[in-house]
């Protein structure tokens, strides 16, 4: 499990046998109630707790009416913009990237049914918020391209120098990026 | 010193006296020969090597010739922009950003000095590279107050999700607005 490696494992081990058993056995059923009950939502195929039916963040009338949809590639992402209170539209996960080498193409991302989805939903526009490294940008122009073919408006989340930061603290890369989507005062 | 405490400071000096006299030495004639001559470049603010002389970067017809003046806080990031090769006008370093708490107003970033400038050169784009902090963001919108009485062009580099990072190890803040500055694809 990442983040813990043999000695910590057997602490951990030893600490549940030696003083918390009926608490490890409370925690056992938790994680296999987990296992065996998150199931993905229809729709925005993020996590959910109920299979067949649609997650809070879908069925929501609010979200569904800003006709905005936000792609990203894990759920951890969906959380990330949750926390930052910054978009009120709904999402799709990827659970990855195109990355052709590990055999991850267009069907294991499910992009088909993010094409039905922009349809159905009436989407207005589609907001691409997959990391910025190579895979993320190459997956990022894949899903324009296609979306592009609705006449729907497709954006891409900003590229650039973060919050509180100094410009020397920032790679060159960014740096270059930023002076390059430089924005209108 | 910055990130050098007594008992580092302690170790050098036993260091150049043991070991290294005529090594420390040599190295306090540069040390002095740098604080003696290095002088602020007339036109940018830049540190420079000859007093009363414009610097390189003032001095180059190419860069003239781009009539793109980016201002920066400090030297430093002139080193940084420059490193990120992703820029080719010239330069006007504040040497620090508004703080009235701290006594520093228009006069002490000599934004005269910046307004003569903009006029002289014949400037086409003003690029505001000061951090993204509050002090930062203030200073950028004072001056884009001033240069567009000149009906100059204003703008300010990106802010947004860094390369290579992923969504989640980015703060809110940041998230937010790279969702606000969102870039059409």
């Amino acid at each position: 499990m990442p983040g813990i490696g043999p000695v910590s494992a057997t602490r951990i081990a030893y600490y549940l046998l030696d003083r918390k058993r009926e608490e490890g056995l409370s925690m056992v059923e938790a994680i296999s109630t987990a296992l065996k009950n998150v199931a993905l939502c229809p729709q925005c195929h993020n996590y959910t707790d109920e299979e067949n039916k649609l997650c809070a963040l879908c069925e929501s009338s609010k979200r569904k009416a800003s006709k905005a949809l936000c792609v990203v590639e894990t759920p951890s992402d969906v959380v990330a913009i949750e926390a930052s209170a910054s978009f009120n539209g709904t999402y799709f996960v990827l659970h990855g990237h195109l990355s052709p080498l590990d055999g991850v193409g267009p069907n294991e991302l499910h992009l088909n049914d993010l094409d039905d989805l922009i349809k159905k939903a009436e989407i207005e526009e589609v907001i691409l918020a997959t990391s910025h490294t190579v895979e993320g940008d190459v997956t990022a122009s894949y899903i324009a391209n296609m979306v592009k073919k609705h006449q729907i408006k497709v954006t891409r989340i900003a590229t650039g120098v973060p919050l509180g930061g100094e410009l020397g603290s920032v790679d060159g890369n960014t740096l270059a990026l930023s002076l390059n989507y430089r924005r209108d005062m």
